[in-house]
């Protein structure tokens, strides 16, 4: 404990950074940040920037990269974008996704993990894309090879099968799909790997707010298991999991 | 009117035939027999054992085949079909459908309707057979040529390719479902022609009722109609009035 | 093949109509255009406006007339149709239908279809009129002539006598009704064609988002089917299905 | 208070018809008998024989009659109905209606309300009988002159038209229909009396409970106030109140 | 017919006016107005502003007056009160309301209902004021003398005992009431007349939108009828029919 | 530890008995008993019998009585009931209270809790009682004194009046209350003490499986807190903790 | 009575504080201030901002302060906060909690009660702090002393160990969180102290609006009592009147 | 082709067999057996007794073993589970677990796969035993090594303690759990491997069957993915795709 308090010190090491290695978890103005998510769970903290101001948000996403090298914030909009990258020094590298509505840092020291293992991820439509992108974006985060297949519709098979291969070549697939959520059903019956279903709310009527897409994933007939609606970041962490899990699950040797 | 009541007298018509020929409808013990039905609506009055006791559908049953010269008995069980087959004189025509629960029941001058037209029945598995039954005994009564392909599960596709030309070939295309009930979607991603999905209540869990695959296919990215869950009845005699039309509609011109 | 690049090199096909016979689908910045949908489907692929950008609508608008000769945009608002009016050659012509929010472009050389059959589209009140409108104008663009048949209140049955005759008088019969969604059942009792209800979200309170008028619908103790609440596409392409049907289906062997 | 008990020790009253004057209700092994219900609320009390065994509803029904001079008994099977009448002295007038399942059990001197006031009861089908039954089995006890009008199904408006001067003639009428329900709000399109709509829980699938003809009563685009499912009682003694309204509310005055 | 139209060439009678005597309703570009509703259904028609511009509402309350005699809006705005108001002729009496959002027109010669009957409008809260209010404006319209009450919260039962007595004096009973909505079953519990309940969207949580208010109606241990959720408009026109059924519904005979 | 064991050698402790000292549990062929909660939550373990075979919750009764001199058995039938008591030793008190479907024994040499605090436990109706009566038996057995107050329907607000002594004088109220549960908000707008709520499924229709109580309960105007529908060992565990906490919470320093 | 009057008249009572000490009341333009609420319940009673404009909450602020001596406002935004600030006498000292949403004003002369009792309010995470703010301001108005833990998830079960100590140390505890709302579970297996759950709408996508959390306490394996969602308000007085009770009660006697 | 049929004639191959080779499936009365599933999904044809006789289990579990050497039924009573061993030979070897409702037969040259990775089941109670078993059941025939917890419950965190390590040394933990479902949450929070859980419906009152359960995994603050309620098939399989893809997905390369 000297030494970190000696960093600290001398300056070498922030408070936040010295307090997420002694407590783990930094104090911010806007909640605590988990700075030991990620070993203990295997699923780097993300922050959700839906409801703070972007001045909260880009607070906690310094801090983050102060304290683990690394900010993964999530539904992002313009002026948060904008906060998060003014309130990081220049020579973090930061990297907004507009369809994914995210935004990742990255210190320049932080040594990104890569894992031998891909997840694919598929979109029934257009309109799917910001929900599996969120998916995309975490799942490479925790290094796996990310490959991405959208507009799938079932309304027309041939598409499936257009990108069967590439479906099937990946260790575990996430198929997002609103309205009635059947391309989750169709692509599990179709591979011998792990399938994660995400409804998304992008239906109209009885059952439009994704949970008709909820109730057919959970009611397949094939095998698949489901996350809740829109939950894009759950699905590609839970992706993420089983792609460290394939690749030999040694970062829980580190 | 006056020949109608000489006809009673002399013990030509029963007094049902007659009331049912004077006001449209017949009193019986179970309540009335809408004997105008099938010529004010197209489509015959069907008797719903369900709820009745032996007695009253043996009587209602009576009644159909006195005024009509046909009756037609969904929900049947051992006992209800017994008593209808015994309550009718012994040269009526009786036919029971045990996987469709249905009985139905023609006078010996009973002249049934023929259409040129043909309905496809399609399940998506065992299970959704007696649903689907019911839609066919109707739709063939209707006049409709009846084509039933069963077992075509969503999760293995390769069933649904084995039979597309037959569906294909069909004028009206019924298609019942359970669980998620993506198969409607599928079919109807597929063929040219109206399809109308019917949920089945073979589901278990959230949604399980039935109510997974009715908001499914609501949802339903492509163009289909759809009915209640269970709802055989209402499938196959929407579908007999669609290939009525598809006939020319003559029967109207009666 | 070779025929086709030929012509995009010579300048007389554009990219997206070569892509679009080649694969069945014109790929845009706003997704992929189904252009293979109506010859597969029966039913001409449509632009939903909702939830898309002006710009987005407009270019796939305009890849929809470059590659199949018409657009047929729904939930169009003013910034919208002007986008779409703006974003097609002079020569096209545009339609727009305020009340059902649709804007309908047809190419100089489109040639329509034509079917000789009837879609009645009645509705139960004014404000159920937007999703009539959605109803008639697929409907039409599939070659059906269409009955419009307004303001038919169940709260007065004297208005449903009135226009009995027309209603009769077509081969299939749309009804959109808001609230308790009782029209259909009372029209479905009064007529030998094929009814499909449309329930529309113009209730209050409990029920109020269609749910009463969508379960009153699938409750009905005559035969009719249905479609998700507000789904005036499905319901009208669903009647232009049945219309191509009682037509001869003839366009199935183009 | 002294000549009530004098009464009591003479034998001329029971200690439950004391009870009953004295507190206004009378204690019973199943529960207070709330005797002095009709005077303060207008409306007998009424004992609802399911949850009861016959034993305990007897009980009831006998210090019913022994306190206030009749007793109502509502849902009642074979063995309850035995009970009951086994358990009254022999000059007690009781009737059964097994349609509406109900017990009604009068004393020699019991003077039964008049009202000038006539309730029209109505139903959809035969299935709606046994609510509507208890309906009119209470606002008949409660003096009013009950018309009962059954089987008028909105599938065929011809049955509507036909009743409807007996409903037009009453001051109040009580609407009974399950599946869609619409028939309360058809009915009281053409009257200008107070409608009753009760939902019956006769339908199937989806709302099938009787939800969907309470969100379609509820959602009526006619004026008209409804009670819950199955809630005939409930019904008929809204109308009952109705009824003595009418007269001129004189019992209040007793 | 002929001295109809006489007078309209005389300039004595408006179109609209002739239309509403020939055929019932008048039409107008925002939809029909039932003029004979009041006539046929003992309510008088009322325009609903809300999903209305100010202009056709405005449109709609002319009509009215010019063929009724008195226009009666509900759900009205700063601006459609204007628009009302200057949509029509000076001498016609306007009265707005603020708090139950109505306005209400009588031509000069306009001879409103008096009916013998007196009807008690009560409310738990002053957030069901402008629910209630509309009840009270109604009943009014119709004839009936209104007695206002307001803010008798269950949770302090002895507001409930203060007002009793005037409670009582009604020939019917109006209690709006949102959150549980106890106050309309401890009301029922104390008077011997009949009481309609109206569910008010005023909770939060769950069952915060009326759901809770309406069940609680719905399962009263004591007798009342219900309407739907925030419908004060059905519960004061249905107290109304009743305070006309107890006036001797002699209305009816003109 | 070793004391312990040379208890279980010698026979004066039970090998379970010893299991639940050292482990905090006994395990059982029905599970493990949780011999450890009363010290760790202040709540005594008890037997749910619904569910579990009669030998099971017998043998589960005795593993209790033998590790914490008592045994807590809810949901009892008869032969459940003679199995406990057959499964216990001849000195083991054994009282059943058929009402509350519980059975409790005690030990000779149990030392039941004893506290200097009240808890009221009112019903609605007399079929709120069983709930009810776990609730009673649960706070009695942890020591405080039962205040049985029944049949207290705010359908006639004199028998609340009647009650409100008792009710005010007790620590703590467990009110239960199916249909539409409006008594809990009238007690509680009536004392100054804590009130608990507990929802009963003694309804019918529309939110009768006790949904009305609970949403009602939710939503009341008063402070209360609530419980799950039939939960009446909870609400009596949480009275009994206040009623600990009232006491002095002394048992915590034991 | 005269002393109160002469007061009023000689200007040393207002007349608002006259009608509260006469009638209990005192009445506003914006409704009835309940001013014996707290002798009555216990509870003072407090001002719901939210849907009343600034200036009615303003002047119920007053007239409590007035007739009370303190003012309690909830659900306030910076407009409603200032106009309450600037409607009190200087001398009237205001506090405002921005995180909880409330206003607290007491007069020079109010003396705040004062119970030797502790309420800890735990939070899951910050997103819970606005409602868990509001119990605990209510609480600590009511004369609890009130321990503030925040942001203790159930995701990582350290945090919950690192605050056990204070959360053991109080006499009652409130729970607020959202999503799974899983916290107030693992809380009351750990102390023996009664808890309350509130369950908060910060969850999205399935059961997002609070009913999971809602669902998730009503069904918990533990012991605990719950609130309606997001209701801050009501835990935080059922934790006061505990805390009353644990201190004796003795308000009561005053 | 010509070998298969060779060894039909022959006696070698069964028609089911040859049947199941040449087109994928087996037809049996009871519905076609998908010999193909493993080999194209990875996951065993399993059988469900649920729903069918007696006889046709039996049958399907004969054509199983016939056909893939294999039959695994789920959801098996006494009299299914006498059926299957009767209708196999006696050499098959046929396991059944009473507690997870299993039958499972290997034919005497059927090769088990075996992976090199762990799946660790985990149930919260007893009660969810039948679910978790079935779970269990199918990972292990899918050739995973399964580690099974019980009985750790969330109501006393320590026994989730005293398991950790197991559940920390596992490749994949399933979680099953009734009522609040909280305990996926709790492992999920200290593990950094996939967790699946699956809802019981263990539950009663609001949200009993299961729902409460499901919205709180769906909800979960953590990463889980879910299943449907009672779908332990569904759990173990997908804990057996992971697990395969864990060992190196070789069974893909066969």
């Amino acid at each position: 404990m000297r030494d970190i308090l000696d960093a600290v010190a001398s300056g070498e090491l922030s408070p936040a950074a010295a307090e997420a290695r002694l407590r783990g978890y930094a104090t911010t103005g806007a909640g605590r940040f988990d700075a030991a998510r990620e070993t203990r769970r295997g699923v780097p903290e993300a922050i959700l920037a839906d409801g703070k101001s972007p001045t909260e948000t880009a607070d906690l996403a310094a801090t983050s990269v102060e304290t683990v090298g690394r900010a993964i914030v999530t539904r992002v909009d313009d002026e948060t974008a904008a906060a998060v990258r003014q309130g990081l020094p220049d020579e973090v590298d930061v990297e907004r996704d507009e369809r994914a509505r995210t935004v990742v840092a990255h210190a320049p020291d932080f040594d990104p993990p890569a894992l031998d293992a891909t997840v694919a991820v598929v979109t029934a439509g257009t309109s799917d894309a910001p929900v599996a992108g969120e998916a995309s974006v975490i799942a490479r985060e925790m290094g796996a090879t990310v490959e991405w297949i959208e507009d799938v519709g079932v309304a027309h098979l041939g598409r499936v099968v257009d990108v069967l291969d590439p479906i099937r070549a990946a260790d575990v697939v996430v198929v997002a799909a609103g309205r009635e959520g059947a391309l989750p059903t169709v692509v599990a019956g179709l591979v011998d790997t792990p399938v994660i279903g995400v409804p998304v709310s992008t239906g109209y009527g009885f059952g439009g707010e994704g949970e008709a897409a909820l109730a057919g994933m959970l009611q397949s007939c094939t095998v698949l298991s489901t996350v809740n609606v829109d939950a894009g970041f759950v699905a590609g962490a839970q992706a993420g999991l089983i792609a460290r899990a394939v690749d030999g699950g040694q970062s829980r040797a580190e």
